[in-house]
């Protein structure tokens, strides 16, 4: 099972507490390494973020996130791209290993999801020139398929390497097994990634799932043979950090956020 | 667009309606086809809606549902053989053009979804000596990966087409929009079909989608690209019907069945 020196909390975990909360609570837990999202980022401003992330010895194991590249026209395209030149330098700031993407779904009223796909290739091929420069490794994340329309339209493995294999250096993947678990080509596409894997996440699938963004579930509750696909993940190379990242407005989000990070610790121990 | 002599209604989109209202809804709007399923089919009585169907002059389809094949153990998995070896006489008894297969999650408890996918190899392969000798092609409807736990691990057009290369003659794939759209290898996929496409149905992807089940669209209030889809169909060879099959318990189960009829007519007429 894997070792808690390589436990990183993306801090959505714990949306009820913020960012401030969820490094005090990481230290409190011994939980060595950290995620923020950009919102909670910048709720408690980023200097005072990476002073107080360094100060008490934690990992960074990406910012989240970048992305959201797609639009109907050039203007909310450029805005995109400036916005994730930010996220950038919020992840050199900070000391994150690596700025995941979510990439964008379907610009409003588009049905073009071919031509979404290709603002994808083309914006991170633009990012990439600023994100080399400052050694900020690129994290792209396939979302799974539920989430095209509205959210990402890299939703395979397949895809993320494709655009690897494309784009060249200073770009991966951040392989998450909510996203990816289905996939009949998992493990040859994990095996494809190695050397790219920027982040391995894990959380579990549901069964029954009752609403698609915010239903996620503790490891060990679902149906994801989770040890199977870190065993995947580590042929290929990959020996760092692994984040938890569970979405749950219902249950996880409305309790004690203490309770929540000692069963997040346990859990990770046991089915991880 | 597509012509209204190629619009089957499964009666999925009426669950308001029973199998009889649904036969003498397609009579009264001049749909000529209907995809009943069995558990309509049953209610009704299946002599009694043979004759009904046949003596209306409707087409059929297809029989909605067989599959559901994966189970713990042999024993489980017998029962779902054998009621498979009826869902093909009920096929056989209405004059279906095939009967469609929905395969079947993981087991309850399982986690191994390869598993899974042999049992479904094995289970159509073996349901095969009994389909081909009754003349019932089987279709093989690969699901969205959101219901790989608990509806179908077969959930891509490139699965469904493996099994197909695998098992031979007598089955093939039913080419269903709302699984499908999302998939990077949808046109080779669906060039690939050629020959084999038994079906393709419709209805439309909404953004939000509430439920992952039944918040299906109405062809047109969705992302889906219908004509571009229905044109790799057609240039895969399938010139066949088109069934629309929407589940959604909140807004078209809850109007009036022959409104829906009326606007089922009016979407496929427009944007199909």
């Amino acid at each position: 099972m894997a070792e808690l020196k390589r436990l990183s909390l993306n801090t959505a975990t714990v949306n009820q507490w913020s960012l401030k909360e969820c490094i005090e609570g990481c230290v409190r837990h011994g939980v060595p390494a950290i995620d923020p999202w950009r919102d909670k980022l910048h709720e408690l401003g980023v200097d005072t973020a990476a002073k107080m992330i360094s100060d008490n010895g934690l990992e960074v194991s990406a910012l989240c996130r970048g992305g959201m590249f797609t639009g109907l026209d050039d203007a909310s395209r450029q805005v995109a791209l400036d916005d994730n030149r930010r996220a950038v330098d919020e992840a050199v700031a900070i000391g994150a290993q690596c700025l995941v993407l979510v990439v964008g779904g379907l610009p409003d009223g588009s049905k073009d999801i071919g031509e979404a796909r290709g603002q994808v290739r083309d914006a991170i091929g633009t990012l990439l020139d600023y994100s080399r420069s400052c050694n900020i490794p690129l994290a792209i994340e396939p979302l799974h398929p539920m989430f095209a329309a509205d959210r990402a339209c890299v939703n395979t493995l397949a895809q993320a390497n494709d655009l690897c294999d494309e784009l060249g250096d200073g770009v991966g993947v951040a392989v998450d097994a909510y996203h990816v678990w289905w996939d009949p080509d998992l493990a040859p596409e994990i095996a494809r990634a190695k050397g790219r894997i920027l982040g391995f996440h894990v959380c579990d699938w549901l069964v029954p799932t009752t609403d698609l963004l915010l239903d996620r579930g503790m490891m060990g509750d679902g149906v994801i043979d989770l040890p199977a696909m870190r065993q995947m993940v580590e042929a290929a190379g990959y020996h760092g950090l692994i984040e938890v990242e569970i979405f749950s407005a219902e249950n996880w989000w409305k309790r004690d956020g203490d309770e929540v990070m000692q069963i997040v610790i346990e859990r990770f121990d046991k089915v991880v």
